[in-house]
């Protein structure tokens, strides 16, 4: 395979000599048509369709961008990632988050070692364990069935897993007849964190999970002490806070096999913390909540979603068409932010998770070999559920000075079902003629001769939508965002699946809890007026 | 008093030049001593401390910027606006939400009306209520004493009041010896958030408080009729749900003296939505929740932050400053994006609110006069809690193509107390380290031979201190940040209290939602993929 830096790319050169030449050429108001809007539709696995009617590219775009892909062979190297090739250059490492899922290219082998089947025995692990747990079968140390479960982890072991949750409860609460269990989390080394999530527990009923790949991770090893000194300080007689705890790590960390657990679930280094929420991660606490059966449901739409992104046809892959836009109004448009709206009241931690998706995998400066890049990489990614946002940072997206794409999320069907007529229309139909209408209005804007009260458009959007969010159009979802970042990283011929950028805060942070005099005098100054 | 264009002012071309040509000078790696962070604060009022040491901003900057902030007349104009000035041009409205927490330039007083007097006597209506309805006087239609409050409302009748509750709630547990009443919130038009909140209420025992200045916000009006339905249908005998709703809105209003209302309190046109905090839109919730005394000395912080921010000397005026080096790092340095990043876990929607205030504010292309501006005016701002943050989004700020300025928040002790030592420091030590340790690692980076392991530093931050995040603490941030965009507003020229940004989604969805013809192709063919 050739790794090309963008700038290297022939079709690189000539999106620019678009761009610069061919302005009038690329009017989004002018462009977006309902003929268009029909046709600009691609399946994204899992019930969802991506459309990117209200992006401001062309044909002549389009077809510059399928040679783009075609050049960068983004497809060859997902391929060659799905198969196992160590894609992860900084660390050396493979990248098998896809692989947790289903196989995309065959089994995934390392001395004699089927990866895959490692990846489902712990997934299989998981599920008899969740099943014995809520059944009452494995209990607490006082003899009491479990009614909530706790992630103890940070990052991509919070984030991601925290979001889904969020994103199903309500769904599987009026769905499902089996019950749920309450799932909690506590990330933040700050103790204000783990107390709040504390103060309101009956510990005699709580499983904690704790989550951390390297089993070194500060904050998780810091909360896994508070919370077992809490335990023990409560006072409860029989309460053994060991038979309280699971752990999720990797089985080469110090916590696998540590004494203190009730029992353990592994992932390997080949599943990055933010890719980590399909793998035992996500699994256990998911699991636990809502049954084994759910979560695989969120599998399969994953694996959908996968399978679709490897459609060789640009016009015939979602996630590859997003990414291509993406880099267009990243590198040819100038657009440095990217915000994501879902309207789905469920999605309101999403953007977090994409966040860090985002930002932890494309926030690079220098390409897989490790030379500088000329180009911009990763943009800024924030979002709020609409229509919140709507009343709030909409204004500068309408009228600010600067354009920042959109990603709109929408579903048919509310997850839960319960609405009322108000004003001829219910509130699900007025949430989707509130997403109908952003759409239009930031693409087509409205002139005004009174300057404060015209709407350039011109704002390109793109829009994911279908039937419900229900665990396979979750699961899609989450895996077109991955494989849209994946082929990003591709293009921009950076390494997605390393984290360099964390290392230097860490070691400063053990200088300024070490000797004073070691801190030097810029660390020393500012713990001083913290009082440290 | 003079209107200037910021690119019509002497500062702003010398600046320019000063960047240009002085880049060598202003280097931050080199900027950044010991000596600097000693000298660099300015006290903000409630006990908070603003530190720039690490902005790249030297003393000719300095100067240029006291020059700017003389040119623009900004503590001029905040005089004038205290004093009751139609400063919000484009709705010929006066802005007085400095009012609410006390007089700044004596009484403002419209046709023999004291308006200071009539948002105190909302007060003390609000705390009376609040005091009676706490101490069981006021009870359910059932009998029942109240344990729940909801607050219904959306953009700036939500997060403003939102990310209060939940940055006091768990100061209040463990500071106040009165019991809480839980706070819950309902937003989204989306029909699953206000069934989420109303799964889990005990209907007999919870208040409802209505919010919207206008009474026609559709979002809160439509979430009225819901829950109102949902409390007819659930059963309970002598249930009324006229007797569990107050509403907050503006005298003139529709909602105003409207039957199915316990009680309700009342703002004016003068007091925006992302500004109401401080007003009855956050006081019923907050005093009803905590207890009126904590709401007033929120109040008493905020006013602090409001007098500390007359200061005519630039380098003795917190918020002036941070306005000030804002627009160097925007309009000069170029830089799009800024991040709020608070070491504090009860912050964790504050950033949500500053996002509103900011973007909604200062996301204008048009100055006071309805010209078109020639500069970038509002940045974009996100953010989330640290550590949180350092394991996903951290990476593209030490590391990405962009620079993104960093404000950090972080407090000397937690708010609960409750903590535990680990590998020989505290959580709330390690919280701090950690904050220390990457307001350095932005700064002043770290060099290496290896690019992909190399930190370029030059990443500017500032830093908002003090002892605690009580309410005094907390009025005084949430005013400094208030008081920052106002001053940004005035040295752009433009109006930072309208938004006219909203106006065109409101009309687009009304057509959706009205007869088919007249949706328009565009609405049309988007409204039926979403099956409208």
């Amino acid at each position: 395979m050739k790794y090309l830096n963008l700038d290297r790319t022939d079709a690189y050169g000539k999106l620019k000599e678009e761009y610069s030449s061919g302005k009038e050429r690329l009017s989004l108001p002018d462009l977006l048509s309902a003929e268009r809007i029909r046709s600009c539709s691609i399946a994204a696995g899992g019930g969802l369709t991506y459309n990117y009617a209200a992006k401001e590219v062309n044909e002549k775009v389009l077809r510059l961008l399928s040679d783009l892909a075609a050049e960068t062979e983004c497809i060859e190297k997902y391929r060659a990632l799905a198969g196992g090739e160590r894609m992860n250059t900084g660390e050396d490492r493979r990248v098998l988050h896809h692989l947790t899922r289903g196989e995309l290219a065959g089994p995934v082998t390392e001395k004699d070692r089927d990866l895959g089947a490692f990846y489902r025995e712990q997934q299989k692990r998981i599920a008899d364990f969740s099943r014995r747990l809520r059944a009452g079968e494995i209990t607490g140390s006082t003899g009491k069935s479990f009614s909530t479960v706790v992630q103890i982890g940070i990052g991509g072991s919070d984030l991601g897993p925290r979001a889904l949750y969020l994103a199903l409860k309500n769904w599987c609460r009026t769905e499902l007849k089996s019950p749920l269990l309450e799932a909690r989390f506590i990330s933040n080394v700050d103790p204000d964190d783990a107390e709040e999530v504390l103060s309101s527990l009956d510990f005699e009923r709580t499983l904690f999970i704790l989550v951390s790949k390297s089993g070194t991770t500060q904050e998780t090893l810091t909360n896994r002490a508070l919370v077992a000194g809490m335990m023990r300080s409560a006072g409860i007689p029989g309460l053994d806070p060991e038979r309280h705890f699971v752990a999720v790590t990797s089985e080469t960390s110090p916590l696998a096999g540590a004494p203190g657990f009730l029992d353990s679930f592994f992932i390997d280094d080949y599943i990055g913390g933010r890719y980590s929420s399909t793998s035992a991660v996500g699994g256990v606490v998911l699991s636990l909540a809502f049954g084994p059966e759910i979560f695989e449901r969120l599998l399969a739409g994953a694996h959908q979603a996968d399978k679709a992104a490897m459609e060789g046809d640009v016009r015939r892959n979602a996630a590859l068409m997003d990414a291509l836009i993406g880099v267009w109004e990243r590198n040819i448009c100038g657009y440095p932010v990217s915000a994501i709206l879902p309207y789905s009241q469920g999605l309101h931690r999403f953007p977090a998770h994409l966040q860090q998706l985002d930002m932890e995998s494309n926030g690079k400066q220098v390409n897989r070999e490790g030379s500088a890049v000329a180009y911009s990489t990763g943009p800024v990614i924030f979002g709020e559920p609409g229509t919140n946002g709507q009343h709030s940072f909409y204004q500068l997206l309408h009228q600010g000075t600067d354009i920042v794409p959109l990603q709109f999320i929408g579903f048919v069907k509310s997850q839960t079902g319960y609405d009322t007529e108000y004003e001829n229309s219910t509130s699900q139909q007025k949430l989707k003629a509130n997403l109908t209408a952003q759409i239009v209005a930031f693409a087509a804007g409205k002139k005004n001769s009174n300057l404060n009260k015209n709407f350039p458009g011109g704002r390109p959007s793109s829009l994911i939508y279908g039937e419900q969010l229900n665990p396979e159009a979750l699961g899609a979802l989450l895996a077109h965002f991955e494989n849209k970042v994946m082929f990003q990283g591709f293009i921009w011929n950076i390494n997605s699946f390393d984290q360099e950028g964390v290392q230097l805060g860490k070691i400063l942070t053990s200088q300024v809890l070490g000797a004073a005099e070691k801190r030097g005098d810029l660390l020393d100054t500012y713990a001083r007026l913290l009082k440290l």
